[in-house]
């Protein structure tokens, strides 16, 4: 049959265009820069909220609700962090729509201006902090650990479905301590169940490190990220914990009493994931048949598809469908028996691998004859004949066998892709040649990282928490460094 | 110790208000009219949700996301839509501040302005039917049944928390179908997983009936309505679901071809319930000590509290506590033992008297000689002292005692306020007599409706599904009628 996509050899940006539509995940809408998540790719995007929402729960954190409007000048509160996001944003003026006198529809009606327009929020350090101005006196308050989960808008001039898009879902953690050591611990703390959560169930290496101060994140004293490789030698920014200091509790004038009856401002932190996990998660597995997704957040886990020609045969291998469903649905998998009698086989093969679902098992007479079916794995395209007796238990546990075989693809990969360059010439030609991670020394200042990142479009995707000290000099100014620093080209 | 809130006798909407703050459900934001939920407001619309996207997943449907933002033009596409929606919107006229040239903070730029405004989404039938365009072809594309958890904002001047907010959660289902009478099932199978999720986990009776025309949803050919009574005598709508017919269809040029290879326009429902929903469950149950919470809907179920002077004591209760709440959260229950060592129990048993927490375990020194622990029934107010021994088992089925309880009394409730009058001046007197709900004819128009709400403040709630055929007359006009309809004065 024709192929859908695009090779990714061909070009792996039309690929990528090709699989999030081809494979239902999310289109464009009528409004600009603003997409539909389509049900396949919002069931994708449900199962990591939850399993996101009980890590948060579990480590102390309880959900809440602030608006989605933030007064114009609550922006102008925090130096920083209005340079950082007072600029591309949707602005609401009017509240109020009125006939058109000439009778083209509606206007908008002049007599209904704010006096203060809002900003629909493109992230709610501002109104948050506003708030917890009410709820905190006394360190008795503290620590508050809150997360929210809602939709923000960054009004982008070039976006692309889940990697950059005008409106998006997130998570957004905002949390208020009584102790800098206590902020820091918590930022620390979150990037990590980030990483937790990209590399178990998105089955995605990450590399965590800190932020340059030129990447922070506007209001922030420290970013953290996680920082994953895309098939293309491109980075991608998954995930960022900041610590946020005293910054937005001295904008808001938000004090507490601390234990020994001073007054102090208090410590924050705030962090978040959002829908474009949902582009990491597509582009670090996927290949030329279709997506490829790791059983942990595949909406289907086992699709079932009868060969038959006669009605009589789809009756029997229904039965034995439908046991194995059961089955596995009491253990907690989705299965999906596809008796459609409206397309083959062939169709509902070709379907299965572009929806990325992890097994599929296709049953016919002769299998009926010998207690057998033809099991097929997505992560490797191979397939195998297994018996059906104890098929449960074998099924459990390839889809656990795929879920670290598609982690260790993504890790290979990455170490393959991962180049310790000691030369600006080296870094620009492995830069051009291999793309891909590059570990090289840096002088730590502003004005050489501007200086690669204009020469070569490449950044400082972190820090890295874990590189080990090392004696080097700085590729392009030849001053010291203590350890090198992570780049690529990136999203 | 002193009443925190004013006792419903004395001021029933000053009640609310203070047991919506006091028990830290939600608070006036610093945007008008928006509110922010806090944790434990939040906690317990978390659970709604999840009960009702179990409710949804069950009956076929699948979760989506569609754009904040509706482009003005969409709403003058269907003609009662935009009478109905596009008047108290906020509107977005810009997508970018500047610094102020004066120097104070950031202003709107002008040179952002949008070609066309965007509304922010009052309700989503326009954006979502002219994403349908696309999806629809032939009738086997359909039925689409997609549901959508989000925010919407509708400028209400005069707000209330959660009863009526500018912004607001909630979801909205939106179908599509290729017959009239498949459309019409699915609004009736969604009124009934309303009505059957207010009353079994809200503990909240409810009636379902037809909204009069004047009171329909705006594009609608009926909708369906659960009305439930709160504790002053006043109805809530908790719930609607819309038979759309073909009007959105034929607005955004929505076709299939059906099974015989014709040409016709896609029908279509859409149903909602919001936040409005936790006003509702607030007004059906609590009482002067704060709220009364169905255990279905507890973000924590028993609350345990050490009674203890010496330290040695506040350890061996902890050791029963703890034992406690293990065996009851492997049965799914939430449990708190509050060993805060800074409040005492008095405090505490007030304080889980105002959360609403339906189960309170006392337990001290002479409650471990005996074997026995103090239970203290939320609903009722009433204590008994209990075996250790056993106690999980007890407290599951009390929960259960607990939740049908509550209902009951809500439906007892709701049948001595419910009044069935044959005059109009009969009428009048009831409504200002005893409020509540009353049974009433009335002669089907629009002229009668409007002047029944006119002179007395009540309106049609519904025309009950259930109301058995009684020819009667109208009590105001004479005209005859054939049911009676469910009159109230509301919120």
């Amino acid at each position: 049959m024709a192929k859908v996509l695009t090779p990714r050899g061909e070009n792996y940006s039309q690929w990528y265009n090709d699989l999030v539509l081809k494979a239902d995940l999310a289109e464009n809408s009528a409004v600009r820069g603003c997409m539909v998540i389509k049900p396949y790719g919002y069931a994708i995007w449900e199962r990591m909220q939850r399993v996101l929402d009980q890590m948060f729960k579990d480590t102390g954190h309880e959900n809440a609700y602030f608006p989605l409007f933030i007064p114009k000048s609550f922006f102008s509160k925090e130096a920083a962090h209005v340079e950082g996001f007072a600029k591309e944003c949707a602005v609401v003026t009017h509240y109020r729509l009125m006939n058109d006198p000439d009778g083209n529809g509606v206007v908008v009606d002049p007599d209904a201006k704010l006096e203060e327009e809002l900003i629909v929020r493109p992230t709610s350090e501002t109104i948050i902090w506003n708030t917890y101005k009410n709820w905190i006196q006394s360190y008795r308050d503290l620590p508050i650990k809150c997360n929210q989960w809602a939709n923000v808008v960054r009004w982008e001039m070039r976006t692309r479905l889940f990697l950059r898009t005008a409106e998006f879902l997130w998570q957004e953690g905002h949390t208020a301590h009584a102790t800098k050591a206590e902020a820091i611990e918590e930022t620390e703390t979150m990037i990590n169940i980030y990483a937790e959560f990209a590399e178990k169930y998105m089955g995605m290496p990450v590399i965590q490190g800190l932020k340059t101060a030129s990447e922070r994140f506007a209001g922030a004293l420290e970013t953290y990220t996680i920082e994953a490789l895309m098939q293309d030698g491109k980075a991608l920014q998954s995930g960022t914990s900041h610590f946020l200091g005293q910054n937005f509790a001295k904008a808001f004038d938000v004090k507490f009493t601390n234990n020994e009856g001073k007054e102090d401002y208090v410590w924050a932190s705030s962090w978040g994931v959002s829908t474009r996990l949902m582009g990491a998660l597509i582009m670090a597995h996927s290949d030329d048949h279709g997506l490829v997704l790791p059983p942990q957040l595949a909406p289907i886990q086992v699709a079932i598809v009868p060969i038959y020609r006669k009605d009589e045969e789809l009756e029997r291998i229904s039965e034995v469908a439908t046991d194995i469903k059961a089955k596995l649905r009491a253990r907690g998998y989705e299965v999906k028996f596809d008796d459609n009698t409206n397309k083959k086989p062939g169709w509902k093969f070709a379907e299965y691998e572009l929806k990325g679902v992890p097994i599929r098992l296709a049953i016919g007479p002769r299998d009926l004859e010998n207690g057998t079916v033809e099991v097929a794995r997505r992560d490797t395209l191979t397939k195998e004949v297994v018996a059906i007796d104890g098929i449960d238990n074998y099924i459990v546990e390839l889809l656990d066998t795929i879920q670290k075989n598609i982690y260790q693809k993504a890790l290979d990969f990455r170490t393959e892709s991962t180049h310790s360059v000691d030369s600006y010439d080296e870094f620009k030609k492995v830069l051009d040649d291999k793309g891909g991670f590059i570990m090289a020394h840096w002088d730590g200042t502003d004005e050489t990282e501007e200086l690669i990142k204009n020469e070569t479009k490449a950044t400082i995707r972190c820090i890295p928490l874990d590189q080990p000290e090392e004696e080097g000099v700085c590729m392009v100014t030849g001053k010291p460094s203590n350890k090198r620093v992570l780049f690529a080209r990136s999203y």
